[in-house]
Parts: C-alpha cells; sequence; structure tokens
C-alpha cells in the first residue's frame, strides 16, 4: 500500500454537510493501489455501535483516486477512521497515522454539523448559463452618447479606440440572449471611466456617460428579471482610476490630502511618470491600487457593494483582481452583499487555485480558468488527449464541493484570453466540442459575447471586437448548435445540476464520457475528439443503457439500442438520456 | 521519485506571510526521497528576472519530509514552481502537476501579501508559560463566601462535592505563581452555577458567589497585570446551565416562551428527564445546547464575550467545546473581541486537528491534546520511542504557522485527564523530563495547578484534588525543576520564541534533540528518555558545539567542551546555550 499517497483532512471538499445531518467525506490514494475502502464511524459521544460504509469511487487523475462516501448521523457529531484494503493487507488511516488498532483519540472529527456552515452558492447560479458582456462592443443602441471619436463598428480593435456600445444596445438585443436561453448576464465594469475596458474606474456611482444612465440600468436590469435572467456587475476594487475623485485630490493636494492613506505613495511629492505610488500589475499609473487595509476606504468599496444591489437590483457581482485583496475584506464584503440580497452571487477573477477563497466565507466561484486551459489543451490545439484532459478535470473538480463546483464559471473564453476559435485555428467543429462539453459538463459554462455567433480573435484588444448581429456574418450553425444545448439543459435539470462521474478517458480513441447523475435522473455523454469515427459496445457503457429501448440520443431524438453499436463521427458528440 | 507524495497548497501553514515581503513555503515530498528541493520564483506581473531559493529540511515524520524556504520580494505578488531532484532526474512540481517544463500558468500563486493576512496570535502568548487553575480546588480563601456543605479540603474528590475554593485563594496565593514566573493564568469557569466545575452557566453576568465578586475578579486582574501576569476566562457558550434564565423561561412557559428559539427543543411540552431538547453530549439535561443559529442568541453571547473584557479587563477566552459552534459565529467572535482589546488571546477547547480554525479568522491557539497525547506515550508510559515520538511532532508542526505553534498550549494535563504524574506511575523523574520537554520546547507550555508540586490524580474527578499548599507535602525538587526551567526561558528568550528544529531521534538509545533558533540565540536540548546513561560525541552535535568552550549546560552552568563525550545520566535532559 502506498501510505504517501492516502491523504483526508477533515474540512473543506475532504469533509462537508450536505444536508443537516449527512457529512460527504472523500479519501485520496494512489491511483489503482486500493480494492477497497471503507468508513467507520460514530458519534464522538458515543463509542459504541460503530457504523460502516463502503466509499465509492468518485474520481481519478493522473496519481490519484479519490473516494467517497455519504454518512448519515443524526446527532451530526462525527468520529471516524478509514479501512483500507489493497488486497494483501487491511490498515485502519487516521488523523494520527496509520494503525492496524487506532489508539485513543486518532479518530478524524468532524464535530458538528452546524446549520451556518451548511453554505452553498445561490441556488439559480449552480449550473447556471452565464453570458459576459463587454458592453462597449456589445451593440451601440444610441448613438447620442457616443465618445467624441468613434472608430467604426467592424473594424480592427486598438487598445484605446472606442466605438459606442452601450446599455440601450444591451437592451435592444436582449431578444438574441432570451432565444440564447441564458440564465445570467457579467457584465465588465460599466461605471464611468476614460477607457474602453473601464478597470479603470473614475465614479463607482456613475454608470459610465456613453454607456447610458441608471435609468438604464435599471430599465435593463428589470427587463432581465421579466425574463428570468440575472445580472451580474464587475467590482473593480483592487485599484482605481487616475480620475477617481480621491486619488484627484491626493494628486492636487499632495501629502495634505485628506485622502493620502487611501493610496500607497511611496515618494512624496507624487509624480505619475512613472507612477511613485502602488499600482494594479506594474506602474500602470491609471490605475492607483487602492488601499483596502484602509478603514475608510474599506467603508467606501463596502458601501458601493451595497448600492447597486439597491440601486439597481443587480443580483451579483465578478470581483476583480480580488486575490490581491486581503480575505478579510472579502469576509465583510460577503456579509455586505449577502445582507442587502442573500441570493446574490460573488464570484472571484481567480485564475490559480482558489479554494482558499471558497469555504463559504468569502466567495461562491470563481472564473475556472483551470477548466479553461485544459479545454484549450484538449479541445483546440490538441496538445493533450483524452485521459490527461480527464484528470485535470478530476484535479479542480475534488478540490471543491459539489455545489461550488456546480457554480464555477466555465469559460471557453474572455476579455482577456483569444478567441477560443481563434486559439482552434478557426476549426469550428473543435469549437462546438468544446462548447458541448461545457454546456453538458458539471458547472456555470460561460459564454463569452460573440462566441455563439463564431467571432473570432487573437488576445486582447483583438478579442474585443464589435459584436456581429448581420445575420449573414453570424455562424448560424454554432448558434443553432449553442441553442440546442442550452434548452437540453433546461429539458434535462440533471445536466444543470446533477453530479459527475467520468466513465471513459481513452487516450489512444481520444474518447472521454461521463455521466451526469442525481436521484432522479441520468444523462451521459461520450465526446469523439479525434478526426475517426469511432464506434461504442452500448453494454460497455455505465446506466442507463442497461434499459435498452428506454434511451434516446438527445441531439436526434434517435432511439438507442442496445444491441447495435454506438457510432460517433469524427469531431462529435452524443448525449444519451 | 514518489511523486505521490509530494504535495504544497499555496495557503494555510504551506505558504504564509512572516514580513509585509517575505512569503514562507513548505514543500512536502516522501522522507528520504529528494536530494535538493529549489524555488524558483518571480513576480507574478514579470516573467522575467528568475529568482531561486534553496529549500532547508525543515521537518520529517513518519511517511514525509518538510522542506522550507523564505521568499522575498519586494512587490510581494509571488508566482512559483518547484524544481525536485531526487539524485536521477530533475522535474517541476506545479499547481497542475509533474512538468520537466510547465505550461502557462500551472504555476503557484501566493498573488499578495495583503497587510491585513500578515496576522498572528498576539506577542505575549507567543512562547508564554500558562497556569491553568480550577478555581473550586485552588485555595479557600474566604470562608464565609462557602457553600453550605464544604468537605474536607484533602478528602477524595467526587462528582457534586464542592470544597470552598474561591478568588480570594488565588489572591492569597499570588505569589506562588509569581515565584513559579508563570505569564498567565486560564480559571476554568467562574460564572454562577450549581456545579463545582461550573460548565453548566446559571449567569454569563454574574461571578459564581461562592467564588466571589466583580470587585474580587478585578481585584485579582489588577494584582496579576502589576506583576505581568496575563488572565484568561473560560467561555461555555455551546450550551448554558438548566438555571439560564432563557431556559428557566422556557420550563415556565412552554412553547409561548420568547425563549423558545433559543434552544432546540424537539418534542413539547418540554421534558427534563430525559431530555426533550439537543444537550451537550448526550442526553445531559443540566446543560441545554445554545442555538447560535439565533441572532438573539448569538448577540447575547457576543455581548457576554465583550463585557468580561471592559468589565474586568481580562486578557482573552479559552473556548470550551468550540467546535460544535459554527465557524461564522467564532469570526464573529473574534471581531468583537479584539475589537475590545487587540492583544486579547482567543484559544479553542479542540482535541483534534484544528487547522480550519486557526486561519487568522477564528482562533489564535488551541489546547494542543495531540502534543499531549504524545507525551504520555513517550515519557509516562514509554509506549513508543524516540523516533515515533518526534514524528508526533512534527505532524503537529507542520501543520501551522510558526506564531501559532509558538501560542499552542502544550499541556500535560488537564481537568479533563489524569494528572500527568499519575499517568507516569508515580515516577517523578519521568515527570520531570516532559515537564523539562514541554518548557523547553515550541509552544505555550500549560501547567494544570498542582503538577509543578508533585500532584496525583486519575481522571475527573480525581485529577480535580485540593490544591496542596503544606510544604512539607509539596514535592519540593519538582517545584524547584520547574522554577529553574521557566527562570531559563526568561534569561533565553530563544527558548520562547525561536523556531525549533529536532536533530536527533535515536529510538535505539531513546535519545531525542532539538534546537531552538533565532537571528540572535540558539540552545539546543537533549532529553535521554531511557533507564541507562548515554553519550553523545559533541562533534555530532549541530551548532552551536562548533564553538568549544563558549557553550554550557544551562541546568548546571559548567561549560562543555567539545573534546569531552557528553554523559546524560538515565532519564535526564541537558540543555546547551
Amino acid at each position: 500500500m502506498l501510505k504517501e499517497a492516502v491523504y483526508h483532512e477533515a474540512h473543506g471538499s475532504y469533509a462537508y454537510p450536505v444536508s443537516p445531518t449527512t457529512l460527504r467525506i472523500t479519501l485520496r490514494a494512489a491511483r489503482g493501489d486500493l480494492r477497497q475502502v471503507k468508513v467507520v464511524y460514530w458519534d464522538r459521544y458515543q463509542g459504541s455501535g460503530e457504523l460502516v460504509a463502503v466509499m465509492e469511487l468518485a474520481a481519478m487523475d493522473e496519481l490519484f483516486a479519490y473516494y467517497q462516501a455519504d454518512l448519515e448521523l443524526s446527532t451530526t457529531r462525527f468520529a471516524y477512521v478509514f479501512l483500507l484494503d489493497d488486497g494483501r493487507s487491511q490498515v485502519f488511516y487516521t488523523e494520527k497515522g496509520f494503525y492496524a488498532d487506532p489508539p485513543p483519540y486518532s479518530q478524524f472529527q468532524y464535530p458538528y454539523i452546524a446549520l451556518q456552515d451548511l453554505w452553498e452558492p445561490p441556488q439559480w447560479a449552480q449550473g447556471a448559463v452565464i453570458y459576459q458582456i463587454f458592453p462597449e462592443r456589445f451593440a451601440n443602441g444610441d448613438p447620442t452618447n457616443d465618445p467624441l471619436e468613434v472608430e467604426p463598428w467592424n473594424s480592427q480593435p486598438t487598445a484605446t479606440g472606442q466605438r459606442g456600445g452601450d446599455l440601450r444596445g444591451i437592451i435592444q438585443h436582449l431578444d438574441h440572449l432570451i432565444e440564447l436561453g441564458i440564465d445570467a448576464i457579467y457584465l465588465t465594469p460599466i461605471f464611468e471611466s476614460p477607457s474602453n475596458h473601464k478597470y479603470d474606474t473614475t465614479d463607482y456611482y456613475k454608470i459610465d456617460p456613453h454607456f447610458g444612465t441608471l435609468d438604464e440600468v435599471k430599465e435593463l436590469v428589470g427587463l432581465c428579471h421579466q425574463h428570468g435572467i440575472k445580472v451580474i456587475f464587475d467590482a473593480v476594487f483592487n485599484h482605481c482610476g487616475m480620475g477617481f475623485f480621491a486619488f484627484q485630490d491626493v494628486l492636487a493636494k499632495g501629502k495634505q490630502s485628506r485622502f493620502a492613506q487611501w493610496f500607497n505613495v511611496w515618494k512624496w511629492p507624487i509624480e505619475t511618470d512613472p507612477p511613485s505610488y502602488e499600482t494594479f500589475a506594474t506602474g500602470i499609473a491609471s490605475m492607483p491600487k487602492l488601499m483596502t487595509s484602509n478603514p475608510e476606504v474599506r467603508k467606501y468599496l463596502l458601501d458601493v457593494g451595497r448600492y447597486w444591489i439597491e440601486a439597481a437590483d443587480i443580483d451579483g457581482w465578478r470581483l476583480d483582481v480580488c486575490n490581491e485583496i486581503d480575505h478579510d475584506f472579502w469576509r465583510e464584503f460577503r456579509q455586505v452583499v449577502k445582507q442587502a440580497k442573500p441570493e446574490a452571487l460573488i464570484v472571484g477573477e481567480i485564475w490559480h487555485e482558489a479554494s482558499d477563497w471558497l469555504r463559504g466565507d468569502q466567495f461562491d466561484s470563481v472564473m475556472n480558468y483551470s477548466l479553461y486551459y485544459a479545454c484549450v489543451d484538449f479541445f483546440a490545439r490538441r496538445r493533450i488527449r483524452a485521459e490527461s484532459f480527464a484528470n485535470r478535470l478530476a484535479t479542480v473538480q475534488v478540490n471543491h464541493t459539489h455545489p461550488v463546483n456546480l457554480s464555477l464559471f466555465n469559460l471557453l473564453g474572455s476579455h482577456d484570453t483569444a478567441r477560443f476559435l481563434t486559439e482552434c485555428g478557426e476549426q469550428k467543429a473543435r469549437h462546438r466540442l468544446a462548447a458541448a462539453f461545457v454546456l453538458t459538463y458539471e458547472g456555470a459554462p460561460m459564454i463569452y459575447y460573440g462566441d455563439e455567433v463564431g467571432m473570432v480573435g487573437e488576445t486582447d484588444p483583438d478579442c474585443r471586437r464589435g459584436m456581429i448581429w448581420d445575420q449573414k456574418e453570424q455562424d448560424q450553425e454554432t448558434l443553432e448548435w449553442y441553442k440546442r444545448l442550452i434548452a437540453l439543459r433546461k429539458e434535462r435539470p440533471v445536466l444543470r445540476t446533477g453530479r459527475c462521474r467520468v466513465f471513459l478517458a481513452d487516450s489512444a480513441q481520444n474518447l472521454l464520457g461521463y455521466a451526469r447523475f442525481s436521484n432522479e435522473d441520468q444523462v451521459l455523454v461520450v465526446i469523439n475528439n479525434s478526426d475517426s469515427p469511432r464506434e461504442i459496445e452500448p453494454a460497455s457503457l455505465p446506466w442507463p443503457l442497461s434499459a435498452p429501448g428506454q434511451v434516446n440520443d438527445l441531439l436526434t431524438g434517435r432511439a438507442i439500442l442496445s444491441r447495435e453499436p454506438l457510432v460517433l463521427p469524427p469531431e462529435s458528440v452524443v448525449i444519451l438520456g
């Protein structure tokens, strides 16, 4: 037995309550090492009357296998040890190590399920389809509020050029989003700012006049809500823009400014070229870092967080560069936001492993860039094959609770990456396969505006082209593909909130298969990410194909017969249920 | 290379700031597997200009070796990967796995050292010597406030008997504590309650009349503060006593009581025998569990937390059964307590692995029962030998940051265990060796009242005997031993706050050696936990013996010569510095 590979901790994604009396626990071991894993558990005040659960293999990545079980105990005071069997020997794994006969107080403990610790992201966000809009480039609905100089809509984007997109444009094109079937819009920043991206805020309380007015925001949110669509704003709290009143005051009055402590100025008199103060990234004078250690700054930003929920009834915040602000700020932010709207969603922009922010006290979700890179490598570039892709998915999955996994923003691109279709070398089939994946896999798939109509573009600024509205220019086939898959998520809620287990990861054939399942329903997805047709024996699939004749190909409606091999054309997906 | 053993996470004890620009990181690998570990790191916005640090072997337990390095970066935005070398091959270990050439965005990231995340327990608590008093049994200073029926002071304790100990008794015997040299007193509960242990509170705002008055508490705390001694109270917030006003109201008015929701009553009308409501442990009617999910209960208890800091100027709280209350309650409790007194200490009663409570948002410390059990097994019972003991110490150590390790209450017993001397079969030398260990090892040694004068007793209630005040009955030799070691901690602050590394763990000879070190000073401790004399070659010891003639045996004052073997008698300790 490879003891060094065995791991459990009695918190985080390894031990969390899924009901007031049920604890879900995970054990990690070396892949292929163990034959059976059991949990022996009991109430921590009652040593006798031990209960035993056999753990199920829930996931595998490159090195490890992950076993899971749900433990039920009405008193909710769990003490437990694992019994590991590798076919040659059995040993107990405890908090204090491995024993044939565990000594006193060596057991793991999840001492009590307190109701407040039974947290999950808002129900609406679990499995929701998110649509990201970069407002300056989505649609110009009101030419009267355009900036002075406007580039042609279809010209090549530059770093600083503007072209007049606005809130009225989004309102006018809401039918596109309704028909697409999305559940929520995430808007990149819309507060007053001199740039086209508006990540350098001038006024946190004012809609950028080139984008529109408070009334138009209210109109947009109201219309969205009428159609069951949530609206998420972008909070840029790590830094402000050069025009922010407090920074302007510091520029004008120097050290005497009553806002001098809102920024980290390391040399007076303050200079801007190069900046003599801390900024976002390195020396970006137009983005002075805000000192959230200063209680005044803290209060100012927390008030902003509450204000827009109250003023515009928005449904959540996406947090820019949130990992460079202290955890404590985000704990307070969560309290303020959830008090204003308990069902508000809080999503961090974190490109790396983010479980430290996803414990229930800070964020509900993050932008899932780990999955993004895996999709680029597997679908777009074919740098990795099915098993490696499945391993990378599993590594992300086991780091989070199931409700968090359902809420991760699974993106194929954003305003900060090249367009996915461009990553695919403009091979549409590859893009569609990846879209089918995120729209059937565990998580909240995020569509970057225009991906659904086949837009292309290299990384920033090229990925921020004007949205294609001319239907003749749009890739209608891709658009229909997105619509069909999103509709399928609504028809079969298990695709939205079901658990997910990979059952097939065949690198030789580049086939990936996974099941979405709940107590009520089950759906299987098989993806052929190769240039050759592949055949699968229905008998080799896990349920539901054990019930022949009752299973359909959900994209074609065709019944699946258990005696016929399932044929997958090159670069295709089949969804069975 | 045993890849399954390799582990790092970019948070918790594996990555934490130790200065505004320094990140301490730890990597785990299989014991004995790697020849060299390096960290390659850089500012996450500046890919070029890479820095490299060689990691040091900081600790080893049964299966693993732990490597550590302090990374310095003025921008504090760390991106890093590990370069592992097992003598046969080199490979990079990243957040996404093992690579010869890491792909984009695979690096670990500690994105920013925010000043607020640079937390540590109060300075005074790091390495402090704590003295636990069970007031009912420490000293009866005021017979006029005695309970009606009082047992003889030296009689055998029973579960319910009382014998008149009180605050006046503590005040009268403060000279004993001052001479002993302790830094803080932890009092088990002193609020009104019918029991001798007072873990069933009747009134959280009233000192138990048999213990004394508010004025006497103030007098005690004032006197302690005059002598630089801190005072910690015991907060029993998981449950109250039967006489608590809210529970009495529920008993009287049933479901109509306005406090009905303060408790979890599962059957009305309420019954007490057996209880028809949730209690501490199983069916203990006299300890109804308080519903901290109820905002009223929450506010009530938080107010208590603040009140005693303001009213009596206490220096912290020890939290009873704290792991059965939700994390969120403790986050708010921390805010309330630290607002009232920033230097207040918060110590949880958690007998199992507690890192989930020690992230900076909840507790500063816990009762270190893991170390207690290891000491019982090694020193008292000799069930394990030196290497196993060192392994268990290391497993605890690597789970916490260094400032937290310095603050853990390292106890050899409490009101909830048998006396350590009793565990030793009353072999005084074993007890003294264990005392020398906790008083020189990393942490805040906690002395259970009377251990220092050789008191004995089986587990509760026998461990709660009346304190021995008759000097002829006291073990003066043990008392002097404690005083000498505590004085040594004051003479050499490195014993209090220095880092700690085990350099010798020889099971055959049962020798344990560890170094306490800082930038300014260093001390070596070698313990012979066997019944035979042992010899050590000074040359085999790590510094400071490289400077012969300049190193003394700190207990005897004798100079150590590098050419003479160091002789350790049976069951002895030598402290070199």
